[in-house]
């Protein structure tokens, strides 16, 4: 059978690794796909740098979306990223002429990716992504397809690998944020610009990828709230040890009464926790259905070989003739659930505080607390240092998001609290 | 689109269950398979037992095999089990037929798979088998389609959920394997006849079609080395905590020189590592490629939700019309690597003896040892009662399965070895 005729749009990391898997397994690859998968086509910015892959033989474009119009071109792969130009009129421009596009681009899947299932579904293309959420995992498949039988309640996950990295260093070794942050940047870890991961936004544009597939409805990355790791210390780490909990940045998407609740944030997780044990660049996903109960997926989030690895198995599922709903249903098929706001959320809260240790501080605190129905579970207030700032934690049960956004400004306000309260929201897992 | 008409063969828990899960979430399966699955007609034992769960408007047939050439029938789900009659002869009418099946029957596939995908093959018919590893856990499609571009280096798992509840008990309460066996069938954890179970077998048909998917050669249930978990005690039990690891029943597929091992055996495996931490009915698999790195999937591996959920999504694959080759490529474009024997294992040993105290024990056994180049890692001889019976546990660097076997037998010939010597392998995770 003629080999499947594959374009790849940029040349970084991971589409260098899909260079290589596609040589290094194509026997395999052929065996699986019932036909040869060969890149005949290439774009990328410079032509002149090193890869360490030949591409000799391969026709080279200056512009990207020429690709979509070569005739002798089957499949575009789009791995230049960004919600712009030109990764966006390069798929767009592909599935108009009716070519299955693959890329692993998660902001353009988040941002753009309701409008691009029904430009693929008029044409009849396959718009394929399972590298742009937990790279090699193949959670994609395993929600769309493996779960489909389901109705799913919740989807949570360790997203995003550098803030796991962050996380996980920060508490092996008690050491502050921006420290391992420098360390992270120094290893490759993270980005000179660290913005996108370390805020959370890379973390949503994934869970709201992950959220239109559970639940079956167009995906809305404006309706995610977002908050990343900046704010963790290595006090709170240390205080989560202590109270049988791990910090972990969570994307976590439920049904709520009244819609579905979708939100990026850290959060304590009971240290016994599946999610709780997985350390460092790692990524997982826990994916709840209400036959098959939870489904733990967990593996490399990112890097050249996982990546390139979720690329060449949705271009053998396209080799294949494997026709999925870009998002599990056609678009006419998807519900119109409403997105629950933050202020809605219901859970309980970790507080930590830093107070002037004097008699009364805690009568003070608690008042408010009490002044809007707030129970506590637990309170910590290790040491004694009269006169001096001093922590204070305190754990709730569960409450509403929008008293505890009260409270919080209340508490900030007292004269005996000296530093803008933390915060952290506390997951049952 | 006219619905999908199916009929059922076995109405146990899981067949249950299978209706089940298509009257209680008919709306989104409908929407994710494209049109709606009815079961039209059931076939069972007995047709007047009261199974929670309406038959009206069903067709009834008293033989299972007559459900294939049931005119209006498109698909046929095998829920009978075993590898003979009736289930091996309903799948092939069905097959025969061009009529896709779906199966939970791990046994049928590991004994009759390869000929069983011939069939299918030649009739262009799908034959589909999620159920039939790892209950929920979508493990035959991460495998056969979302690692597909991968060369898979090894697959291991927890295979067998009634082995691993029981090893969690005896290690939470120390107790010994009878005890916990008893309970475990009181509980409905464990068959009356325990033995598929306990001896390892129900796991081996298991790895068998991992390994087949994992290594794409014909799957060979009768070259898999098969160990139950009998001979485990409490004593061996907290050793192995002692020593850092946990003992589970594993079952392991991996590529050696000269071919292919695949072993269902307990093993000893640190207890940091992420098999160690399944605990109860949970299974979980890990499969490492050679660009993905580990992927770790971990779920309920049986009972009547997660089981019918995985032959649910068989049937919204096979309405949706996604062809996947049985065993991930065609039969003609399978390897025959060889099946490496169970001599030719290399590894890391555990062996527990129970000797007489008394000076020069340990020379005796460790002198047998040295005769066949068996390098010890580790020595413990807890306690002194002198003249009595006291446990001996050795633990060996990586050395040769044939040169340890021989080892073992000449030990348990030595005057001061009293009991059979127990012999655990150490897995590396």
């Amino acid at each position: 059978m003629r080999p499947l005729s594959i374009a790849l749009a940029g040349l970084g990391t991971v589409g260098t690794g899909v260079l290589q898997v596609l040589r290094e397994n194509a026997d395999i690859i052929a065996a699986r796909a019932g036909r040869p998968l060969a890149v005949t086509a290439v774009s990328a910015r410079d032509r002149s740098r090193d890869r360490g892959v030949s591409l000799a033989g391969l026709r080279w474009y200056d512009d990207p979306v020429a690709l979509a119009s070569d005739p002798q071109v089957d499949v575009v792969v789009e791995l230049i990223g960004g919600i712009g130009e030109p990764a966006k009129t390069l798929v767009e421009a592909a599935l108009r002429m009716g070519k299955p596009v693959v890329t692993a681009n998660k902001a353009l899947l988040a941002v753009h990716g309701a409008a691009l299932a029904e430009l693929a579904e008029q044409s009849g293309a396959a718009l394929a992504f399972e590298a742009a959420v937990a790279g090699g995992i193949p959670v994609i498949k395993a929600l769309r397809e493996g779960l489909a039988a389901n109705r799913i309640h919740r989807v949570a996950g360790i997203l995003n690998g550098t803030c796991n990295y962050i996380l996980t260093v920060m508490g092996e070794r008690g050491r502050e944020f921006a420290e391992v942050l420098a360390e992270a940047q120094r290893l490759g870890y993270a980005e000179a610009d660290p913005s996108l991961d370390i805020d959370g936004i890379d973390a949503a544009h994934k869970l709201a990828i992950l959220a239109a597939i559970a639940f079956g409805r167009p995906v809305a990355f404006e309706a995610v709230h977002v908050e990343g790791i900046r704010n963790i210390s290595a006090l709170d780490i240390a205080y989560a040890g202590e109270l049988g909990y791990r910090i972990k940045l969570l994307g976590i998407a439920r049904e709520q009464e009244g819609g579905i609740e979708a939100r990026v944030h850290p959060c304590m997780i009971p240290a016994s926790s599946p999610l709780a044990r997985v350390d460092g660049v790692f990524n997982a996903i826990v994916a709840e259905g209400n036959f098959v109960g939870p489904i733990i997926l967990e593996g490399r989030g990112a890097g050249a070989g996982p990546t390139a690895s979720a690329v060449v198995a949705d271009l053998i599922d396209i080799a294949r003739g494997r026709p999925v709903p870009v998002w599990g249903a056609a678009s006419s098929a998807l519900n119109h659930r409403p997105s629950v706001p933050m202020s809605a959320h219901v859970g309980a809260y970790y507080l930590r505080l830093m107070v002037v240790d004097r008699a009364g501080v805690i009568a003070d605190v608690t008042a408010v607390l009490r002044d809007l129905n707030i129970s506590l579970e637990s309170m910590l207030q290790r040491g004694r240092s009269p006169g001096e700032a001093v922590p204070v934690v305190l754990v709730t049960h569960e409450t509403n998001e929008a008293a505890m956004r009260t409270a919080l400004a209340r508490i900030a306000a007292l004269d005996v609290v000296l530093e803008a309260p933390t915060l952290i929201r506390i997951e049952p897992a």
